[in-house]
């Protein structure tokens, strides 16, 4: 038997069914091994955070009874070669810091018969092969089975930064709705939760150092995250292996500020000819000529570095209209009394304080790209430069020596294709189409990138929501399963080991698998088509 | 105080606020009137379903708590000038028939002081009353007032039929999901459900005569409607005055029925050439050179016609390949025996056959547009024809003296503008762009038609949610609030009755308004805009 059993184990690299993002190394046999038991245990008690993981997914697995769609056919159990006896895991470090740099490898396996073991380096290495264990385990006729053993996987993701953005302030989304998004990005090993907390339309954080900032700016106080809430997203996410970057956007989108504090702020709300000063209404930008407008920036990075525990933080500084500060009386002024000055070097003055600020803090500093490119400004080098109004801005930004995380609208942005807003007018999205999650896996975001110098330097990938058409009753159906998409070519990147190109035909039933599994997990992800075709595979293919 | 209240109370033309679909005649005073007793009751108790409305929204309206979007700052109740004591209803036909016919029309008056009258002459027309009370209804500070009393409304449906088509083959919608969709369109005084209920993709309904459409043909056992489940819903919707009209489509979109009987059924699923073949996979049409084929067709359509109750039946008929008879080897016998025979003679032998039939069982036929353009078939003259490939398909229709119901893929497909959907094509939606509210709301289902005559012929229109990127997921988000849109021009017609063609930037607030009720009412409805724009009217527009 034993011998049978490693005939029939012999490992070869077949398609890792199932599993999404796909592991960067698979390799599985043609047995069938029983999983009546999974129990998942650490050897040893070294980390909270594990333990914790353990038990979320010891319960998640009893619970689940997950079937792939195209074996919606197959009613009774398959006979099987051995039987599983749960996984033990073991990680050499129990260290449980998150950033950037955290390693996410891990080995795991999963023999024809008895205990399967997964290593780690850290806990978030194992916190991805816990989540791999639980999508290897499939059920048929009520009974689950590891399908293709003996499993031998090793895995880790391409690029460090994997994140999905969501904008709270142009709509408000409650906080178990955004436990329930970082429990979905765990299921798809993302690691990062961008959070554009707020926008010029609402400041729904509470503020100690200004508590009148969510008191008028909120949109009530139901809408607010309080310290509390924040404190609380964070340890959920850091449990699950997603670092929150807050996102406290500056010069512009800041007019909910002047609501509370309308010295601080440059062209306010303009009506109805707002189109002059901003991409959308309402306009506002701090005054760069007042330095108390500088120093309330500071304030609130000073006190949004403290709160929010990650090391880097984003800064904003996208669509900046200089509109807005050329005729602002203040600044008009300003550069009477000061003929050097241009409104070019106020705005160079304000980025280099609040730069500065942020570098005292010893954090990272996380900038749009127009910070880069549309200002005089030269960023620290150590500042991270996120990429949205073109995809040539990834090889230009590396080019120019920046490290890169991609979010070309023309490919990341998830809420392109639900046309125009505007009440009057009939239009189209002004970045339609919508994006399909076939567009979104068909993005490189190495592509135009030439050396591996310059290669090291595109460091993430990160789709986005904005929610001037969103809000908690489409989230999910925004995010997934388009958002899957990227996690994929983000973890196990375009190509398999062979250096193929995984083309969506290929990929299209594991994501099928991936959105289904996701909706048996309380994610409502929208379906990618008829359940006919996810029933049958190949046969919703455009005839080449 | 009486003199007062007169003085008060004068009539006048103002915006209906809040009102959706606005009423055709809408007069306002300038009081405001407690509604602490909402009680509607009806004089007479000659209609159990009016029994049941009243019993239903007595209860919606008591557990009801709407605030306008723009009036977040109103928390206190306002001075009143007077109080309401409930809606006293009379009908004067107790006759519950419904049918394309049916009087929908109803006057209602709020007096600053005092009992609401509603008057109608149907109980379908006291429904649409009781809607409009219940809307009348607003929430201030948790006290429930009616605004800009005394109104007096006069108000009647500017087209018979406003539907909603909904697929449930491609993907299946559970009973609940239809029965929340009746809600929402009784809140939009819409009255047709159009079930376009099966298709290629699956069958889902029971079948007493042919069972094993449904054991082989629908997505599973719990995945099908029983004729319990379909009776269920009919007087459902017969509850809320919406009128159910399935629709079995045929001679095309029939693959399924291959699946339990491969005889009839040419072409079925051609793999990977569908396209020469179909508009989608799986391919499949009745085969129309077989006399067992048509029969079949006329068993489903006994069947059926006795089930569903209207008395109108769709008989589907778009998207009809020429190509699949072309190359069916049964069809080409049967040209070949008989030499005056072409594959248009068929096919117009087989719409005799099951025209004939509905007229036989006394129902009116209901077609897409195709049967009456596209082949060499004469529809009797009673058949309704459904525009859906171009707009001027509706004008060209009824100038050959056709009734007509507006369903333009340009202005009323929900599903466009979401990207393509076969798994290898990174392209968009064929209908592409996504269809705004704005867009939607400016679509006029009389364009072009301009004799009086053909004016009356324009009987209907009718959104469409086609399901192939569709399920329960997503399917509230689909429907509202763009179907509002359709439901307010299709009630109220374009313009006012200054003749004054509403704008998109006039109406808006007031769809905000309809929107969040009905979130409140537990329809997912998406938002418009950020929360902002809906509490700031008229600050979202684009700049003339």
């Amino acid at each position: 038997m034993k011998l049978a059993l490693a005939i029939l184990g012999a490992l070869s690299p077949v398609l890792a069914h199932s599993i999404w993002p796909v592991p960067t190394k698979y390799e599985g046999g043609n047995c069938t091994t029983a999983a009546a038991s999974t129990q998942i245990v650490v050897g040893y008690t070294v980390s909270q955070l594990l333990a914790n993981a353990v038990d979320r997914y010891n319960s998640l697995i009893s619970k689940e009874s997950f079937t792939p769609p195209a074996d919606y056919n197959i009613t009774k159990a398959p006979a099987t070669d051995g039987s599983l006896s749960g996984l033990q895991i073991s990680i050499s470090n129990s260290d449980e810091a998150l950033s950037l740099d955290t390693d996410e490898s891990y080995t795991l396996d999963v023999p024809v018969d008895g205990q399967a073991t997964l290593k780690a380096n850290t806990v978030y290495g194992a916190l991805r092969g816990i989540e791999t264990y639980s999508q290897l385990i499939i059920t048929y006729g009520g009974v689950k089975v590891v399908k293709d053993t003996p499993v031998h996987i090793e895995d880790s993701p391409v690029l460090k930064h994997r994140g999905i953005l969501l904008d709270t302030s142009r709509n408000y989304f409650a906080v178990d709705d955004i436990k329930r998004t970082l429990d979905a990005m765990s299921y798809n090993k993302l690691n990062v939760f961008h959070w554009h907390i707020v926008d010029a339309q609402s400041w729904p954080v509470e503020s100690k150092s200004h508590p009148e900032l969510q008191e008028i700016g909120s949109y009530g106080p139901d809408m607010r995250y309080s310290y509390g809430d924040v404190q609380d997203i964070i340890q959920y996410g850091k449990e699950r292996g997603i670092r929150i970057i807050p996102e406290f956007d500056m010069p512009g989108h800041t007019y909910i500020i002047s609501e509370s504090h309308p010295d601080l702020i440059s062209c306010p709300n303009v009506q109805p000819n707002w189109a002059n000063y901003a991409a959308e209404p309402p306009s506002g930008q701090f005054n760069i000529a007042k330095r108390a407008a500088t120093d309330f920036a500071i304030s609130i990075i000073d006190e949004y570095a403290a709160l929010f525990t990650d090391n880097t933080f984003h800064l904003g500084g996208d669509e900046v209209n200089l509109n807005c500060w050329n005729d602002d009386p203040d600044v008009k002024n300003y550069l009477k009394a000061h003929p050097n000055a241009t409104v070019q070097t106020l705005l160079t003055e304000f980025y280099t304080n609040v730069h500065d600020e942020l570098a005292k803090l010893k954090k990272t500093g996380i900038s749009w790209e127009e910070t880069l490119f549309h200002t005089e400004y030269t960023p620290p080098k150590s500042t991270i430069i996120q990429a949205w109004i073109d995809a040539q801005s990834i090889p230009d930004t590396v080019a120019k020596g920046y490290r890169s995380i991609a979010s070309p609208a023309s490919a990341y942005y998830l809420d392109c294709g639900h046309g125009a807003w505007l009440s009057n007018f009939d239009g189209n999205s002004w970045c339609d189409p919508f994006k399909t999650w076939m567009h979104i896996y068909n993005f490189d975001p190495f592509a135009n990138v030439t050396t591996e110098a310059q290669r090291k330097l595109v460091i993430g990938a990160e789709v986005a929501l904005w929610a001037e058409q969103a809000d908690w009753t489409t989230l999910d159906n925004y995010l997934w399963p388009r958002a899957c998409a990227m996690a994929e070519t983000a973890w196990s990147g375009k190509a398999d080991s062979n250096g193929h190109v995984r083309t969506t035909a290929e990929v299209a039933q594991r994501l099928h698998d991936q959105r289904f599994r996701l909706v048996g997990r309380g994610i409502r992800a929208e379906p990618m088509q008829a359940l006919w075709c996810a029933r049958n595979p190949g046969m919703c293919l455009l005839p080449s």
